[in-house]
């Protein structure tokens, strides 16, 4: 039914879009999905910035016609009342301290170090940058291994909209350079994410 | 009573640490400071790194030993159940939007040029990082004045947790080159967020 229908705009190459496709997937919801290119300028047009003032994708449309944009703010919502997300007012609290320093502290580094080095193809230009990044993505790899050398996920037993988040750019960190193998812990919790019922991996 | 303290480790002219005591004024709870002086090291101890692996502050102490940090998700929890924090899906959506906007689009922008001016004397050395943060602070304060233009708060009629996440910085803008002259609805914000009951301004 067409009142139903949730619209996702992105792109699925990138982590932040992968995250939305993956809790769709996980969740098993319906969904229509609109492609959008960055590098065309898609998210610059009078069209989209009304839609999302911020020029972003993911974005989310609401059969009602209201927009969501922020990739975990989106995921959080589509995960809203299903084991996704944790009802317990910490186990809540601690899946937002998990998705904030995702944003914060790990995709501004291991994101922009895989675009640098996947899509620019590591110019000379950049170099200094992407080694910079290399310091802050190797630090948040390590407060990920400590939890998760605790933890079978971010949050506790279950996996949650936290992992997700993470679940982004974690699993493609060797696109810009970041070496896994001296994560066990984390090689174990990709693996374990990867196994989930209706998991996709990103295209 | 002890058993019922909330510790917050913090320095109050940080705009991260000055969002928690706002809630906190706001909201009137009790608790404990504990004042972190980050140029000293003290959020480098072994310490304060068992309490946040992540090493930054704030950091939220619970009477029941466990630990938060991350500012919004501690604002976040300590408005659960309270008029600043909306029950309705699509509300608590939009105040997360905002948030991660904030930590995405804004923060970067905003407190570091602020850090670079202020703090750091803005050296030669770092005046073209300085010059380069303009552009996207600028970016995020056209953003928020869109939606401050067409509502009183972020996400309505009430004062929310986004209000009080972008409250952390955007008033003391000015103090890393931001003008906001050009932004008359978040100068009205600015007082209206400043206006309600039990409000405490940035030491
Ligand atoms: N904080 C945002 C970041 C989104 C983001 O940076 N999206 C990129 C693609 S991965 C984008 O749309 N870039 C276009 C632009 O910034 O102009 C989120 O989590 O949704
Ligand atoms: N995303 C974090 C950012 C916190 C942050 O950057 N805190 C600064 C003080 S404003 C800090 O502790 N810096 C010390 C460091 O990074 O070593 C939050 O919102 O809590």
């Amino acid at each position: 039914m067409e009142t139903s229908r949730l619209t996702v705009y992105g792109d699925r190459r990138s982590g932040n879009c992968y995250k939305v496709q993956l809790v769709l997937a996980l969740l098993a919801k319906e969904h229509e999905w609109v492609d959008i290119d960055i590098l065309a300028g898609d998210t610059k047009t009078p069209d989209f910035l009304q839609k999302n003032p911020n020029g972003k994708i993911p974005l989310l449309a609401l059969p009602a016609g209201q927009f969501l944009w922020e990739s975990n703010a989106i995921i959080n919502f589509l995960a809203a009342g299903t084991p996704l997300l944790p009802t317990d007012a910490f186990a809540l609290a601690k899946v937002q301290q998990w998705q904030f320093f995702e944003q914060y502290s790990h995709e501004p580094f291991i994101a922009v170090a895989r675009f640098i080095n996947k899509y620019l193809g590591l110019p000379e230009s950049r170099r200094a940058e992407y080694e910079a990044k290399q310091v802050g993505g190797y630090k948040a790899l390590e407060v990920m291994e400590q939890q998760l050398s605790r933890t079978p996920f971010l949050v506790g037993g279950q996996c949650t909209t936290a992992d997700i988040a993470l679940y982004g750019y974690t699993p493609v960190a060797h696109e810009g350079g970041f070496e896994l193998t001296s994560f066990p812990a984390i090689q174990r919790w990709i693996s374990r994410v990867a196994s989930l019922p209706g998991f996709v991996p990103m295209d």
